[in-house]
This record gives C-alpha cells, sequence and structure tokens, in this order.
C-alpha cells in the first residue's frame, strides 16, 4: 500500500550496530508507524528492544508499547526506570492501559499502577471492574463534553483547549448534571453560524449503549449506522466514556476470528496463531476432537449391528463415506449460512419457520440433481444394479434434507437458549448427520434388499 | 441498544391508514434513522412505499435509498417524477449513486442518469470505470483539499465553506498541482495556533492507496492504523478520492461474508440469505457438493478394492466414520486458523515452514492423547483385540499428522498460487482427508493382518 522508503528490521538492526542513533532516532520518527514497528521489535533481543524504545518520543513509545504482545512488555517493564515507566503510562489512552495491565502478572502491575497519579489510578481501577467483551473494558473515559447553553464559538475554543488529548473529537456530547442529553457533530460545529447555541443545533436523537452491554453488539451499532464514536452512559443515563470506530473495527476482527475458530471446534484465545504454544493449541483443539471421536462410537454400534449385512453385501460399506460426506457438507452449508446471517444481525430466531421452508425447497431441489447424477454414476461404472442405485438416492435424499433442516435449526436454537451459534457448524452438524446417515441407510438396505 | 420510543412498522402502517401524515412526518424526522427505516420498507405494498419516501425530508430519503435493496429502489423509481428523482440523486453521495447503478437493469440506469447534471455524469461515468472490488469503486470523489500556503484559519474557514456537502471532512488534504503532498486532521488545525500555515503541520509521511488495489486491503489499512478515511490516488500520485471508515467496515463484513461462504462450500453473493431465491441458493451450493460427491468416488474404488477383507472382517468398516470424521476435524481446524491467519494478515507464505513445524508437533500429541483414548474403548466396549486397537491407534496417528499438514499447507500454496485461500477449507480437506485415511487404513490392515 504505502511506498515510503522503508525501515526495515536489518536496517535498523545495522544502524544500532553502527551506533548510528541520531540517524534512527529521525528515521524512527519520519518514517514509521508505532504498529509496524511492534511488528519489528518482536524479533528483537531484550537489549536490541530497550535500546529502540528509549529512541522513541514519548508518544511514540507509549504508543508503539500498546501493540506490543505481553512478553515484549514485560522485557521492557522490566528494563525501564520508573520515571520512564512514568512517561510512557501518561502518554497512553486509559482504555490501553487497562488492556495491558489486564495481561500483566501482579508484581508488574503493581509497578505499573505506582508509576500513575492518583486520579488515574482511581479511573483504572473503576475500569478494570467492568465484566470481559462489555462496552465498559473497551469504553476511553475521556471525551469532549459541551453544555447546551454554550455558543458555537465557545465550544469551538472549548475544543481548543482540551482536545489535544482526547482519542477523539469528532463527535461532542452535551450534558446536563452528567446525564447525556444530545450529541453535535464538530462538523456541525464548523459549518454553522458561530453565534448559534449547542442546544439548536445539537440531535437528541441520539444513540447511545450502556456500560454492561456486549462489546460486539457495540461494535456492531457503529458499523450499522456509520458513526466515528457511541457514547457509553451507566443506568441513570450518566456519561462515563465512548467507544470509538477504531476500537470498534478491532472488536469486531476479534469476534469473526472467534466465531470462525469455534466453526471449526477450535476453542478461541485471543493470542495470534504464533503467540499461542503448541501445548496450548492441542488444548484448545483436543477437547471437540475427544468428543468428536466418542460420539462417532454411534455410528460405529449402528454399522457393527448390520455386520450380517455387510458380510453378505461388501460393497455397501463402499457408499458409506460417500453419503456421509455429501450429507455433512450440506448441513455445514446451512449452518453457516445460518450462524453469519445471526452474526450480522440478518437473520433472527423469530425466522426460523422462515428459514427452515426455505431450506426445505433448496434441499428438494439438490437432492433430485445429486441423487439422479450418483444414480447414472452408480450404473455407469458398474458399482451396481438400479436396485442399489434406487437405494443410494433415496439415502441421499433423505440425508440431505435431513442434514439441511439440522444444519439450519440448531444454530437459530443455541442462539435462542444463549449458547453461541457458533458452536452448531461444521463438527457437531457432521458427527449429528453422520449418525444419521447411516441409520437411514441401514434402514433402507434393509428394506430393499430384506437382510 | 438505543431506548427511544419505537416507530414500529405497524405504527407506521396505523399512521397510514388513519392519514396522520403530519405526524407521521415528524415522527420519521425525529424518531428514525435511514437504515432502519430500509429495513422496516422492506415489507410494505409499493403504494405505502411510496407514500412514506415522499414524507420525508430530501437528505433522509436519499440515505434511505441508499440502504434499499434493488427491488424496493425499482419500485420507487418506477413511481416517483423526473423531478422527485432528480431531488433524490442530487442528495446522494457519488459513491452511492455508482453503487445503485450497478444494480439496475439498463433502462432504469438511463433514467437516473438523465436525473443528474453533465459534470456528475462524467464523474459517475469515471467511477463506473474501475474494477469490481477496487479502491477505485468504493471511493468517494468528495473530500477537502487545503494547499500548503493557506494558514489555519484560512483553512477553517474552507471547510465552513464547502465542508456542509462533503461525507468527511474530518481529514483535509494538501495537494500541489492536483498531486498529494500531505495530510492534515481537523483535530490538529482545531487545536494548533491559527496563523501557522498548513505547511508546517502537515504530515507528509501519510498513507494512500491507488485507484487499482484491492478495496479489502485498503479496508484493512484504515483498521490497522486506526484511521478515518484513507486517500486515494491514481499512479501519478494525483489525489482522486477517499475510502471511509464506514466504508471500509462494509467492506470487511462484506468479504469476510464472503470468506465464511467459500469455505463452507457457498459461492459467495452479494444478496443477504432472504434476498437470495432458492434457485440461486441451489446454484451456490451445488457445484462444491457436485465435486465432492464425485471425489468420493475415488474413496469408493479403494473400499471396494478390499471387498475380500471387508467380507472376512466387516467390523472393520465400523472404523471407518470415526477415523474419517477425526482426520476431517483435525485438518479443518489447521486449514481455518491458517486461512483466517492470511485474511487478517497474520500468516504469510513465508511462515510455511514455521508454520508446518508447529502442526506436527501439534499433530504428534494429539494423536498420541486420542489414539490412546481410542484404544482404550476399544478394548473396554469389547470392539476388538489388541491388534484392531494398534490397527486403528496406527492409522489415526497417521491421520492426524497428515491431515495437519494437508490442512495447514494447501491454504498457503493458494494464496502463493493467487487463488483464495478459503477454498481450501473443510470440504476439501475432508475429501482429501477421507481418501488418504482408507488408503492408509487399509494398508495398515493388509500389512497387520495379513488379508
Amino acid at each position: 500500500m504505502e511506498e515510503r522508503e522503508e525501515l526495515t528490521e536489518e536496517r535498523i538492526l545495522e544502524m544500532l550496530e553502527n551506533r548510528q542513533y541520531k540517524e534512527l532516532k529521525e528515521e524512527l520518527e519520519n518514517n514509521m508507524y508505532p504498529i509496524d514497528l511492534a511488528d519489528i521489535l518482536e524479533d528483537f533481543e531484550q537489549k536490541q528492544l530497550v535500546m529502540v524504545f528509549r529512541l522513541l518520543a514519548k508518544e511514540e513509545a507509549a504508543e508503539t508499547f500498546t501493540y506490543m504482545n505481553s512478553d515484549m512488555r514485560e522485557l521492557l517493564i522490566n528494563a525501564l526506570t520508573d520515571s520512564e515507566l512514568e512517561e510512557v503510562m501518561e502518554e497512553m489512552y486509559l482504555d490501553d492501559t487497562v488492556d495491558v495491565l489486564e495481561e500483566m502478572p501482579a508484581n508488574v502491575v503493581d509497578r505499573l499502577l505506582m508509576a500513575t497519579d492518583e486520579e488515574t489510578r482511581q479511573q483504572i481501577n473503576a475500569l478494570l471492574q467492568y465484566p470481559e467483551d462489555s462496552a465498559g473494558s473497551v469504553m476511553n473515559v475521556d471525551y469532549i463534553a459541551l453544555r447546551k447553553e454554550m455558543t458555537v464559538a465557545e465550544s469551538i475554543r472549548k475544543i481548543r483547549q482540551v482536545g489535544l488529548n482526547k482519542e477523539t473529537i469528532y463527535t461532542c456530547y452535551v450534558t446536563e448534571k452528567r446525564r447525556l442529553i444530545g450529541v453535535v457533530d464538530v462538523k456541525e460545529l464548523l459549518t454553522t453560524s458561530e453565534s448559534k447555541t449547542v442546544e439548536e443545533i445539537m440531535d437528541t436523537n441520539m444513540l447511545y449503549a450502556h456500560t454492561t452491554d456486549d462489546q460486539e453488539e457495540v461494535a456492531r451499532t457503529i458499523t450499522k449506522y456509520g458513526l466515528i464514536a457511541l457514547p457509553i452512559v451507566d443506568h441513570e443515563m450518566c456519561m462515563v466514556g465512548i467507544v470509538t470506530v477504531d476500537d470498534a473495527m478491532y472488536v469486531l476482527q476479534e469476534e469473526t476470528t472467534e466465531d470462525i475458530s469455534i466453526m471449526a471446534g477450535v476453542s478461541p484465545n485471543e493470542e495470534s496463531y504464533f503467540g499461542t504454544s503448541v501445548i496450548s493449541h492441542v488444548k484448545n483443539r483436543l477437547p471437540w476432537l475427544m468428543f468428536l471421536m466418542l460420539s462417532a462410537t454411534i455410528t460405529q454400534i449402528i454399522m457393527n449391528h448390520y455386520e450380517s449385512a455387510l458380510a453378505v453385501m461388501p460393497q455397501l460399506a463402499g457408499f458409506i463415506p460417500m453419503l456421509m460426506g455429501t450429507g455433512g457438507n450440506c448441513g455445514s452449508q446451512s449452518s453457516t449460512l445460518v450462524i453469519r446471517g445471526l452474526a450480522v444481525g440478518e437473520i433472527e430466531f423469530g425466522d426460523i419457520v422462515k428459514v427452515i421452508f426455505k431450506e426445505i425447497r433448496v434441499a428438494l431441489l439438490i437432492s433430485v440433481i445429486l441423487s439422479t447424477v450418483n444414480g447414472i454414476r452408480i450404473l455407469v461404472m458398474g458399482q451396481g444394479d438400479v436396485m442399489i442405485a434406487v437405494t443410494i438416492g433415496l439415502t441421499m435424499a433423505c440425508t440431505i434434507i435431513l442434514a439441511k433442516i439440522v444444519g439450519c435449526t440448531l444454530p437459530l436454537i443455541a442462539k435462542k437458549i444463549g449458547l453461541d451459534p457458533a458452536i452448531m457448524a461444521t463438527p457437531l452438524i457432521s458427527t449429528l448427520v453422520d449418525i444419521s446417515t447411516v441409520t437411514v441407510y441401514f434402514a433402507i438396505v434393509s428394506l430393499v434388499f430384506a437382510i
């Protein structure tokens, strides 16, 4: 995307080697974004990490720090002096500070808290109280509050005075005894007559969320209405903070990754793929694999029950993987579409009848086409006679219809009873479909061949 | 989230019925967001739709129009007079207009284009030239351009004059002979001395993208760096537009839905679940199902080859679904994690060795645990003797290791050769794993039992 001359990892190491500190400092200032620097520093030794960090301007240092992983942060904190630490803490936004603290061991937290002043410490403690994944836990407590009697000119003057330290200044919040009564876009302030009052131009039909609301819902609201920030209020409508659009985008990315992991039978964690140790990867993946392997016992018991049929017509076994595969794929198509529809708010539990009706029609059409093609294939390849082709066709049709109904219904029910719909994805659906496939298959086989 | 008194579908219909037009107009103005109104109007008849639309203020009407689906838009366009249409077109942002035009039949496009002035028409035609999914196709051509000689006070005055019609005014772009040379945040303008020049405060180390860049990459840049908008330039660095954060969020949501659909073996389309007809749903799902069903023939051929073994030991067939299921789940865990890592830019092709090494270690641990548990289960449930338990355990271990390697490698290779990594997800991996599972299984069975 960006085409400026790259300040690469090699170049930084080379400049450190040659003690070109002044040049490096300059390059870092003009030619590097904190998020990219944090990425590069990941591969550095503690000594080099600390050297580069000390070259950064205060503000850049604080921002780079917020993008580091917890290992790097610990290395740094152990190396920095108390006064250096204090400077970093001062420059960091409060919501980022809280994120950092939540990941640190207790002794480091104590040291970090000692590096902040009393007022900040109180605010941090308040933020740490909010439940994980709540709006309160991701909000920023810095925002610009206006009074309704202020004029546009006064408002702009206030922004000029206090705005420099606020993460976002583009929406201002009108409060009366701390209660949120309206919002004013800076765009509005900049394009209206300076003598108007805030009351005249504020929007009183504003969107807001509560501190205890789910962070994903807050992020979806910000996306849906195209907002720069959403005000967060407590249960008395008193304004306590804002969630900004950049945090919303981050939350959505995390939540989507979490959904996708769960859909593949992996317990989600907040670390990156490489940041997760082998042991943790195993811990995240084993439970579902174990559960599904043991559930497959049911399929096995059913098949063993028909051992005599398989001994007489062993070619019947050869069709089972195809039947199960087709059923599983049909089921996961339906469940995936419904899970995503639920996640983006396009499908609700109330749509269940509409969804099932649609899936049944889709399933009927698909089962006719697939059964026919497969029947022809069996005859052409000489894998069986017409009776076998019909048996497989019937089983396939039943499996497809069943798979689509189960696939679309389970996520909706999960949502209704307060479970995460994403767990009703491919792995679970496949196992359920496997069991019903063999049941239906051998029932039809018994009927047709009287064995 | 929002707790204002709800203006529901029923209430709107009731007010229309009672001819309370004035009250309804007021309610719509104060108590309704365009995106929610578009959602409600979906269920209305044409007559009611047009009546409500005519009650809206110009700006709200245009915004509601952009959120409607194409069927509703056509209904409306057919009912509105030319001058009404002209008003809507005038109020719409250019990028939204282009989106609308791309979905309309030719005769409607002609009518819409006639409702715009010559200059707009030329801009629209230029935007329509950009390839689908490119930055050019989603960008907005309205933005605020400053010259580097201007003072802060002059800049604010310029924003005041022209800003009202710009979709975003919070970042201004400094151009020189149309070439982009820097950016200035409005925050900067509002918090610096009014006598400074733009040149003194502008950031020349700015991020930008080209018109032909992929829209997803642009959206990821906006997320990564927490931007409000990203400037889009042509190949001579001349500024042609901006992509705003709300468009970026929309792009990411669409792209993620597309990825998730592909991962479940469903061809993506841009319509919603309910907006897609049964026939289209079948068309989107059938190709993969057909391909996978026919691929399963290979598994069948291998199994038929071992018909005699199955006739002698029919209980061997009962283990196949469990082995395939476990292999498939292991493979899809790995492929899903890698596909998501690629999508969010955390994993690159260059990491392939690191990824494989990690997956092999995970696979070894998992295979030891699952094979042992399963072996004990077989013995306890009396499903076989020690020889069978060992055979199944060996097969399972081989399958798990193979599945994890295939699962993590294929998405990386797909990315490398320019395919969408998402197609290397569950359905394809499962089929590949199925084939290798039966191959390995019967090879080991032949070896152990000499049949």
